[in-house]
């Protein structure tokens, strides 16, 4: 096992009705900015719901966070907070919104000349304005870890940033406010979090019993409640509360401590929804299968533990069991209604191959728990890809 | 599944050689109280390290925290905090002396007229002095959660309290220091983790698969290390890491958040150990089976579950299948060279009914996830334990 570091001091309020909690965890005489994005909260009864929550409280709003939300954007809601001395922020929506939050609380407090280089330089978040989540869309695990990828649409970038100071005070997980998603955000939720596990858990082994065993119960938990938490008329509470609680211990930082990690799936996902639109999950899901095809020799312990120990893949011929694993993965995102190969949205793999290479080779793009996912590399993954 | 808060702030700060990050951790000028016990530390090393760290500190000491902390002990200590202005304490050593800082911390700022009550009339603590830990005997789950046990011997009674204020500031795990103890410790540290883990499992079933499965694989990484950890000669780092890690998930508040509980195991073994001088973890291992025999029906959907995914309990007759988990169970206690007999220890099950049966009358004993684990009850589980 790997030397760590673990904190993680977010509280999280678990239930149907929680969103009125939120009264008694803002400081009564704070001055609160409500972050949200396009708003499907005020379709779904959300901002109601917390409107009346902090109805005593005073309260400002600041809507239109965008998906891949963009530091001009944000820039504006920090002039908000300054302009109106706001001093609690809270973030109504899913991962968007909440990594847009993160980066308004440490934004509006930072001292230094340009804010967009807590970004791009990785410049130290000395104080962040206290923040809190109701959460609307359960994928990203942002609601309880202290990370945010945020864009900027100008310079062409799209970068992510990570610091103890923004962790959110609390969130509120309601799995009742899940109940107004179309089917695919939640397809999407799911793989988006299977993925997240996958990247902390399928690298090297180093002994790391505790984190694999926690690693393969969340995989297993979501083949349990998978189909379940698809269903939508009616929707079944447990399966969706199952569906919300595991995206956040997905991306809390317990799994991946003391392990290594990989998030190349991440990093050729994020170019092809940056050059084709594919929705975020939906990128991971054209490119996980083959990259580990791909890597499948550096990979092959893991990969034959993960299809032993999730996917019950136990044939005798060990030679078989890993293209056998990562079939049953691509099944297992098919039958959830998730396409696993860029062909399948109408894409040529070849020249997508082609423009993901130039775009990576133009961020200096390496990646993979042995920085050998390089832009030829993931040329090479994508092809694959049909 | 059931709502919850889940909140934990402790900052674990894991890996060989990690004690002399306590420099850092513990603020310059504090005035610091180190904690300890019987004075182990002095022979293992654990102590220079600490000392040695802490040079540049403000260091007072307190030894003697018995086993089982006594109020009377405890309180002397409230006495040097006081008397020293102490504003931070350092606990080092196993559960007994992590919970007996968790009192010192919250005595030492209490307002009311008697400390005691913080334990026996469950009296808020309001602030508590910080505090960090060095843990030296992985077990109890202490070093992560807000819990602790407290013996008041000139009463005769024995009490829990939690609160939110006595959480760990931070917490040294480094698995060497693991490397002086002696076999039956840490025997004793995988069963008392392994009941934990149980206690908040092996209830009804509630559909918190996410839960289920983080529980599930906990015990399962304790199936994969047991052997490799009790092995003393060399000691294996990465199953030492393991068994110190997994400890600590095994009570952090994650697992039981959303679920019944159970803990009459627990009650139990806690009147075993006041009356017979059994350990702790001894104490629950010639419990826990008998009382999951006797709750067999109650228990049936779990029992199932657990023996089917940690103990591989999975022949067609279903009828077989609970009598063949519990068997299994006993039996990895077993080969961890865990008794599960109070017959094995040379008692008698019948006359340590009647006086357990008596003992827990006075107490007013109720427990169970269905509170009908009454004296009575616990009479019966334990004429079982032969």
């Amino acid at each position: 096992m790997k030397d760590f570091q673990f904190y993680n001091p977010t509280r999280i309020v678990f239930g149907a009705g929680s969103i009125a909690k939120i009264k008694k965890l803002i400081p009564r005489k704070a001055r609160v900015l409500m972050l949200y994005g396009g708003g499907s909260i005020k379709k779904n009864g959300v901002y109601m719901q917390v409107a009346d929550a902090l109805r005593k409280h005073e309260l400002f709003e600041f809507g239109g966070i965008e998906p891949n939300p963009d530091y001009a954007t944000l820039m504006k809601a920090v002039k908000l907070v300054k302009k109106n001395k706001i001093d609690f922020l809270l973030a109504v929506g899913g991962g968007s919104v909440i990594d847009g939050t993160k980066f308004i609380a440490a934004a509006s407090l930072y001292q230094g000349e340009d804010p967009w280089d807590i970004v791009s330089q990785g410049a130290e978040v000395k104080k962040a304005v206290p923040f809190g989540v109701v959460l609307t869309l359960p994928a990203t695990g942002s609601e309880m870890n202290h990370n945010a990828v945020i864009s900027n649409r100008e310079r062409r970038e799209k970068e992510s940033f990570g610091s103890e100071k923004v962790y959110p005070k609390f969130s509120i997980l309601d799995p009742k406010v899940t109940y107004s998603l179309p089917k695919n955000q939640i397809r999407n939720g799911l793989v988006d979090a299977y993925v997240h596990i996958l990247e902390q858990y399928l690298t090297y082994p180093v002994g790391a019993d505790v984190q694999d065993r926690q690693a393969e119960g969340l995989l297993l938990a979501i083949h349990d409640i998978a189909q379940r938490a698809l269903q939508t008329d009616p929707p079944d509470y447990d399966a969706r509360a199952n569906y919300m609680w595991v995206c956040s211990n997905a991306l809390n930082h317990l799994i991946g401590s003391g392990v290594p990690q990989d998030w190349s799936t991440h990093g050729i996902g994020h170019t092809l929804t940056a050059l084709y639109g594919l929705a975020h999950a939906e990128s991971l899901a054209v490119v996980l299968p083959w990259l580990l095809w791909y890597k499948r020799e550096q990979k092959q312990e893991k990969l034959l533990q993960f299809g032993y120990r999730v996917l019950d893949v136990k044939m005798q011929k060990y030679s078989e069991r890993i293209d056998r694993t990562i079939e049953a993965l691509a099944a297992f995102f098919q039958s959830m209604g998730m396409p696993t190969t860029l062909t399948a949205y109408g894409l040529d793999p070849d020249q997508v191959a082609i423009e993901v290479q130039a775009k990576l080779e133009e961020d200096n793009f390496v990646r993979g728990e042995h920085r050998d996912i390089t832009p030829a590399a993931a040329a090479d993954i994508l092809r694959l890809s049909r």
